[in-house]
């Protein structure tokens, strides 16, 4: 058998990788074949197989690498001192997360949130990737539990919040937008933008009561 | 045929939509038949189809009314001078939503979210439903515009913000924050409620630019 680089194995992933999350994206993971995925990335079983066994493997794989870059991007936003206010910490993840994964994309934008969208699915009834979910979400908060402490240090935010409530709350925004992109079209990441600075203009005294 | 009174019919409607909620939020909607339907409301097949004619026409009616309650809990608080702060609104409508629909509910409170994340995947790939989506979603935008407006009007608010990208975004907490519950288990609203409370509290100058 010929040698063949790391660099050519490491782009043959990437070329599967995104055809499965094409194809996903498109039709969601039980419509979705490894025939599918092999038509979509245009190679032989030979070549798929040879880096993933199936259909649950490929879907880890492709959850695993998109947590990684929203985690590491909100890692490395949480080492600055003090770190980017939301609405630009926000705008700098998506827009990162978007532009390295563009071979995610089918038919303009909306193929990204339409992956996410089917992968929460698919989570609802698969344990093994509902266990590779919780570990990389939680990941994901931790980082941005470290940028909000990190606001708290330097004043700009109320120090009395749990920083893991304004972690989830943020996740939740980014999750949210991205639902509504994938239901309703694309929109530019400065709408979502826009809306945090909104919210962290209002009035809200220190001492308000936390009524509900 | 015997003469049944309205409230008879309300309540039959009823029962047939909460175990068909049960029934997707659990299974989803593509492996759900309408023998599972009947079996979960307990009702013979003549019973239902004198309300739903199938499938469709069950997913939509439920979405209707779950919009239609989130749009008049909105109205209902826009009309208000001013209205409650972003912290407590949210607090208000999901309390009443949850609270409005237990027969909803299965395993505990995800039973919900998970309906809401099974509703939005058959959402990608069916476009009755997807015209349903557009106007009910579109009717609870334009409500937390109205929200968003009086915040602005009453001087708590930056206004060279547009009031839609503030409302899609407090809509996208809302949504993403039953994502984080559909996936990861219940969560008290108090969480969200605490995250926006510490967003409101940051410092955010009026002049501040509007970098991305």
């Amino acid at each position: 058998m010929a040698r063949v680089s790391q660099e050519h194995l490491d782009a043959r992933r990437r070329q599967i990788l995104d055809g499965a999350a094409r194809c996903f994206a498109r039709n969601g993971f039980h419509a979705t074949s490894m025939q599918d995925v092999l038509r979509e990335a245009d190679l032989s079983a030979g070549a798929v197989y040879r880096y993933f066994r199936g259909k649950e493997e490929l879907i880890e794989a492709i959850v695993n690498e998109v947590l990684d870059t929203v985690r590491t991007a909100f890692e490395e936003a949480a080492a600055k001192s003090p770190p980017p206010p939301p609405d630009v910490l926000v705008g700098q993840v998506m827009t990162q997360v978007l532009t390295e994964r563009t071979g995610l994309s089918y038919e303009g934008e909306e193929g990204f949130p339409r992956l996410m969208v089917q992968v929460w699915t698919e989570t609802l009834r698969n344990e093994r990737l509902s266990a590779v979910m919780r570990t990389g979400y939680a990941r994901v908060r931790q980082a941005w539990i470290g940028v909000v402490e990190a606001y708290q240090e330097a004043g700009l935010m109320r120090r009395d919040i749990p920083a893991e409530h304004v972690a989830r709350t943020m996740v939740a925004a980014a999750q949210g937008f991205a639902v509504q992109q994938a239901l309703f079209g694309a929109a530019p990441v400065s709408v979502l933008q826009d809306g945090l600075r909104g919210l962290m203009s209002m009035t809200s005294p220190m001492d308000s009561p936390s009524s509900s």
